[in-house]
């Protein structure tokens, strides 16, 4: 039976603030015993709920990161019930690649779980944290956003599951998070997403879509900084109670929510994120790139709703998804 | 005396409407006798003064060439009076590739003007423009944006130029522009620009910064397409009155407008576009990407301003421009 | 049970003629939700016999992807009696890079079956492939070419099969396709390929060798397109009869008939395609590539028989196949 | 005065036969003391005149090297009369590379001439030619094909020159070398060619474009070998008469003889090289590459003529050269 | 079941010498039917054991290819007893690139045992080494160094294993080699290494670290020479005694000897391999790549000992491995 | 005319240490407005001599940015007379790559002398060190080592100058320096090179050679540190004298000293740096690399002296260079 040779530099369990990394060896051609360093901080005081907090799973995405730096540098030990486990940049090499993927495996971490022991690094991480940190969890929160290559409404989610008392239990984490939206999802084709991982292991999950662009705003890490402790709150591992305001709830039924590109060239939108948008309208139209003087082509709505994500680069392959669009419950 | 090898597909001085290539000859690995096909359009009718239009002078910067696809495809000659000389794509190759600089020759088509009739593609697309095309423009207008690692907000720009009757054309042009923000400026190092080229030829010259991150939105779009309508009829090339609205005048005095990471990291922005700093508060902050539980190193504005542009990458180097800050003009 | 993620933008059974895609969802990082398009084209008219028509196989093999482009267009569905499904580009990535393999994860598609519904993008078009279309399948013509590097004679194959009835079924085929030359070839190594996984559900097939040098000329074309017709008329999708002309039957009795370079350098072939050899007499000779003066290694005929393959970029790597000699059969 | 660091290290007035390298210092990052090291052979023997024979101009043009290697390996000094400078692989990092141009500065060397002692390698290398080797010549050959990414019916040329003594001395050199196809040429644009150097030191000057597609044929290589020693008893270097067939005269008027691709795609040729084409008829043409069921755009012939030259690859780009119509002359 | 299509050039247990190859059969873009030929020699002389000596598990260490391409060329088989097996470049993808791993597929080959007879091309040459040499070897003599990233004091090593009696018999195979340092080894993580397959399989197994940094010294070949001998000498294969000197008797007890690098720079080496070093006390301090006058960042020594390996490039990166502290057995 | 854009971020001629950045605006794809950020220190007490020092000028040399980042570090400015300026790492894209060259443009800075205000970066390098900090230095100390490809025999090194005052000056100072060797070299090919820039200029100039193989070790690093003390003492900036060993004096009289490879493959060397050669007699031998059972080529002395640089990877290319043999003076 194969070892996973990821070994943390601190240990997991100890009261106190802890920082140091996952360290996963990595032999290369340029660095024949070389590792990759993964950055951890643990926060414990106490008996407590886990909480397990994870950002760049996807490498490019940036509130998730930069809340979790702040809260691994600020959060004090005394302020906590229980125990904080925080990994800002999960998927490290994307991180450091500011790419979605590893550059060392191409690895796409969230269709990575449960992982492999023996696998590519991208599938030790993930079996790792599949193995030795969600096990030991009450609450995960995964931070997400659209990367450089979409860009989305900013939202909290949760998942509709099999069982129903889970299911209530990650919808009112949700709405501890509080982000301006919230979205209860479907997933279709869930294979591989740490989400399901972290669901069949009967803990809460939250996830999340804050903005994109390969950037992050200070309205949007804002977003995440008080979704964070509010979520903490929410546990018992903050005292207090989360600091609520309005949010809009959007439902995605059905695949008719996702829009393509039938064709490649230069993307106008026509509508911008949070716009209403009817059946049959145009959302955008795609100029050739390649000549002047011909007819864009459109890409018409498949449904009602509002545009709650888009495509980014002003350029569009043909298959790209170029828009998503929600329906505003009522 | 070296030919400019570049040639028009299209006449450039026939009535009518009139699409169709720059084909300039470009002998390569993959194409022994290939070329690089520039899209023009040329719109004409009748007496009246010409406009030259650009767009993808950077390859990354949207709003100018889906404004001018637009107007390329749907202007037609008998609204008009004069001439209109439409480039959409202007550094093609760049443009082609989603980037700033032209992946041919590495470069950067903004600091390559006048060019040589010899030299590389770029410096071939910059001569033939210098040569063959500003010389027969009353006025030009160049669009840019911020290109995927920069963000602006949304300004038309006139420089300060030491013939002060054409600088005051130019002021007008950009005022009849019409952006929400409008900036004059003074060019430090105006080295190789096509600003420059086309100012020492005694043209009227309006430049545009109109927003960034590699995409276009609907509303910055909506900018562009007003912007260029509004200078047709300006230059009477249009008939009827600009469209105009309040613009918000910003200057840049000094090089303590430019803010400069001094460290490598992630970047978390404490405002955002628009907003107001003042001197010795920070900008951002710039947490480690490698590990957790330290300090972030703050970036201090170096004056009091607006935040008039930022860097777009969650990542930064040390050198990278993370802030540009203006002052409203009373 | 993993379900395979791919599917057609059209029906497959629905009557008349209709062009789509099979979309493949592909995550990456620079399409976060991207799909690979692969173009299909299903024509059905009434009762009769499948017809799975596929180019592409290998991308740099255009002779099946241009005669099925045109099938594609100018085949009625009035013309034919049951259905004709035809993909041009079986493994678009690697025909739109103009490579033998796929650029996104090196797959040799000829090399994939039976793929896997939860594997690289080409084990998924396998998979796709071989668990959708071909069981609906009656006769199944895959069109192969020498690619970049290799270059054949033009000739139409079908297997020694331990299922004799299935054997003549796919001779007769074979026969009807009436390419120049034509082949009957005992698979050594069959693992991975298409036509196993076709000949293993029972299915009439036939494959071709139609030229190489990664292009196609009238000449192949014309015996693609015809080939292509016979065969439809052979197993009644069409109606009338094959046009047939001679063929000259070659055998490959054994792995004599292969020549691998035994050195690197600048190869001088001394025969072209078609020509006789006798065992012991050179075929070609290697020339140094870095210096001159000195002798060249003669590449020496293993057995007598015409040259049916060689080796086509002008310089030549140790293990290269730089012949292929068939027998023709009296 | 800069020196070019060029220096044989052979004698190149030596008598009898010497084999070495022109070596050209070149310091990198994986050789900080490294060379180029470019393959010469020297025959020579008593009072006559001097060849200079150059193949390798493209490098992935292989009739030249060919035929090259095999004279300078059994060309005896007793056989000649004079002094035969031999250069199979002139621009040698291009051809190890076997790309058109040079991987180490992406140098055209048929375009760099005059070339400059202190430029890059490419121009080192025109320099080193232009200045030390074709002085010395009376009479110079330099072999071309199609390369890669073109294929040409197989011809030999010289050019129409102002001076018309030596033009005329150069038809005679050409109806020497009798290939099958012989072509009086105009060049339009001769800047940086090597034959316009050539001849503008007042040598009689050779070329040829022998076939292509990246690959020699026993055929083409066949009309190489014949030539070049045809060319060496026209000039009274090797004793005996040429060896002479006929040959078909074309001529190339004007630009028309040029068609180029207007799109993109999987490009269809309805005519084969040598094939005769009316005005106005299809050449081609272009279907989609990433769809199916659409028409295809046609080439259509500029002129009447030949088809002399055309497009290798599979997939086509805008604005490469897809055709070349020649004129035979009565 | 899958068969390896690995194929032997010479006959393997013929009498007498005889050099050829692996022939492995790998399509790809470059070369459709191109094949990965691997040099193997083998010189047998009647009745006696087999040792199979392996050279370039990793393709950028040198004393073990140097010294076995001397011994295949200059072993006379009238000199031995038995036979002898040499792979001089067992992995020779990853040799010819200078690399430690396998351009092809990134392979470590000695993370890659035992292989998989469908697998990558490294895999598939672990599975034929594993299946088809070693079953018929006695003692295998595999040679590493640190390769171009790290470099170790020359030692020859073997393992503690659960068969006491093979521990002993490896243990007399490496003092026979009779290195400068001689290191007993307990391996921690043995998963996929040749190490573990061949002690698997029962027989004698002997392993090296020579040198490093990417070379090969006139001294440190002379110990890989002297020591190949004297194992041969030692197996009876070669009559005579090994030629023994003192050897300085290392151990490597616990996780402690290796040092890894916590943060990324200049690194600056304090002692040298060979240098005695106390607990706490300085290897190596790491400078910012940066910036100057900042403070560097020691690498402390975490037990007594000596320095036995050493990172080699000037930059260092988190997670490297800087230092292996040996302890000297009394 | 053009101004060098380079401004440093601290004063350069101001008392005490500071430390700071060369700032050089680099617009590119990944940074519009970005910058390279070359670290420099200047320490200054009072009147006296400016010594300007200098490292990383090729970037994969490291005694001298590790000797000299310790000296900005703790070199303090009371214990100087005159000006300290010092360039770690002068050609900073280069260092920060591990290459010779800069990954920007390819530039060897030791070739870019005298350099341009608006040319490539190196070119901006070179410009700005050559106008702007050599002018005010009076002794310059450039450090160099083999890099990657090569290692030397640790020397120090003046130049024979044409101005003998001069030459005395600065063979004075390379005694002073003090290195186990010292060489008078009289330089052939000058161009480009930083020497010649600083002699043109009239200043002492001290360049070295100090170990390579992309590394540095205690021992070498303690030459470069002695040295550079030795050299401030030398000018009367440090107080007290120079630190004095023993030296050997090298002589390298003619281009018989430089051995070049005349055919690739793997390096066997058979001496070792420092040992003594005869004419003639065998330095090294290479092997084929591409099969086994075949002679080595051996490399000949080409004349008598002490090895004193040679290639370090294992692999070598025809036309490296594989040794430089160095002549004792009596």
């Amino acid at each position: 039976m194969t070892v996973n040779p990821i070994a943390p530099t601190i240990p997991l369990d100890a009261q106190g603030a802890h920082h140091g990394f996952l360290k996963l060896p990595y032999s290369r051609d340029d660095s024949a015993w070389g590792s990759v360093m993964i950055p951890i901080s643990v926060i414990a005081n106490g008996d407590g709920p886990t909480a397990l907090l994870t950002g760049g799973n996807h490498g490019d995405e940036y509130e998730g990161p930069i809340a979790l730096q702040e809260l691994a540098r600020f959060l004090k030990p005394e302020e906590i019930r229980g125990r904080v486990i925080i990994l800002p940049m999960m998927n490290l090499p994307a991180f450091t690649a500011g790419l979605r993927c590893s550059p060392i495996d191409g690895g796409n971490l969230n269709r990575s779980f449960p992982g492999r022991p023996d696998g590519t690094v991208t599938q030790k991480i993930a079996h790792y944290v599949a193995t030795e940190l969600v096990p030991s969890a009450d609450v995960v929160l995964d931070f997400h956003s659209g990367g450089r290559t979409l860009d989305f409404l900013p939202f909290a989610a949760a998942h509709i599951l099999a069982d129903k008392s889970q299911e209530a239990a990650c919808m009112e984490a949700m709405q501890a998070f509080n982000a301006p939206y919230s979205v209860r999802m479907l997933e279709i084709d869930s294979g591989g997403m740490f989400d399901t991982e972290v669901e069949e292991q009967g803990k809460i999950f939250v996830t999340t879509e804050l903005g994109g662009a390969g950037t992050a705003t200070a309205r949007s890490v804002a977003i995440a900084r008080k979704g964070v402790r509010n979520l903490l709150c929410h546990v018992g591992i903050l005292s207090g109670a989360p600091e609520v305001a309005a949010t809009i709830e959007l439902d995605m039924p059905d695949e008719r929510c996702f829009q393509f590109a039938m064709g490649a060239g230069l993307i106008e939108y026509l509508i911008d994120l949070g716009d209403t948008v009817e059946e049959g309208r145009p959302i955008a139209r795609i100029w050739p790139a390649d000549r002047c003087g011909t007819d864009p082509v459109p890409c018409l709505a498949r449904r009602d709703g509002v545009l709650a994500a888009r495509h980014v680069p002003g350029l569009v392959k043909v298959g790209d998804c170029v828009g998503l669009i929600a329906v505003p419950v009522e």
